[in-house]
């Protein structure tokens, strides 16, 4: 079973190395990884049709794997990268099996609130709390943006929250591996 | 023609007005709009599962609707809303027609290099231009993540990039109508 990896590993200057090893990981559980960056991209003429080529192969990687595991650790800012956001929600709408995880167990409520706002918020006439720009804080007890966790439960997927200490929260696969394990036993013999 | 409006907006004290006049605006323009907060949403004994129905709810009306316009401006940081990101990806996956526009006209990594990191960048030894904290930034003249403007462009859709004076970064309409108007010539009559 072919399974796409997605996460912001992309990014790190050891990228390689950590998507080598997460795809070690999923081969010893079982299955064929597919990950981003591994193909060849073909030439392009400008920085804009080289982010088009990327994109196309990322897509026809993730319409050949039945399941996505996403790393949804908050990326430069409160949220999970966007780039990996797009591609949960992309395999959410296909149908195919979702795994995700994501290195902090603090509720993004408590992220905003915190981390954004710097606990500057308050209620709103309308009862909702609200940061110091007057923007709505959202409070479901999820791991980010309600589409988010609502996508991956919809479909019975598995959503691993785990606290990891902040220099090896991009980098940690202990959380990987618990999805690869719950996946191999749910869709593999 | 029925078209699932994505956006922040559902964040702002005046959400109820701006979904309204996009709603409004969708319907001038000859299709039948659904807006994620249109329809009640069941009860639900925690916070956790209020946020699951309202997810069910939302992910009931675009699999109604043919067509998305999402609203990528950027909220709280330099990406768009991940919510709405979602909901992108989600419709891209399922084939329907996409729409986007975003309140800047600034790249994203205009916005990765400047507003996250200062201008605190320098080239890696791998050759990328990489963030003070190690992380490569990307740089293919796009709006936002590759993902995203790929996502939309891949499948013909129209990405509108507007400058809007921040305070009326959020509320601003008028790449809105443009998607409008450009829809309605491609798929109305």
């Amino acid at each position: 079973m072919k399974v796409y990896l997605a996460g912001p590993e992309v990014f790190l200057s050891k990228a390689v190395e950590v998507q080598k090893e997460k795809a070690a990981l999923a081969r010893a559980a079982g299955f064929t990884p597919l990950v981003p960056g591994d193909l060849e991209i073909p030439p392009a003429p400008t920085k804009h049709e080289r982010g088009l080529a990327i994109y196309a192969v990322d897509e026809g990687m993730m319409l050949a794997s039945e399941m996505i595991i996403a790393n949804l650790t908050p990326f430069r800012g409160i949220s999970a990268d966007v780039g990996t956001v797009f591609e949960l929600g992309f395999m959410c709408g296909r149908g195919k099996h979702v795994y995700a995880y994501t290195n902090t167990s603090r509720s993004y409520y408590e992220r905003i609130l915190n981390d954004h706002y710097q606990g500057n918020a308050a209620l709103r006439p309308d009862g909702r709390m609200a940061g110091s720009d007057g923007l709505s804080i959202e409070d479901f007890d999820m791991a980010d943006n309600l589409m988010l966790d609502g996508g991956i439960l919809r479909r019975e997927g598995v959503l691993i929250k785990r606290e990891v200490p902040e220099a090896d929260r991009l980098t940690d696969l202990e959380a990987f591996k618990q999805c690869l394990a719950i996946a191999a036993r749910r869709h593999l013999r």
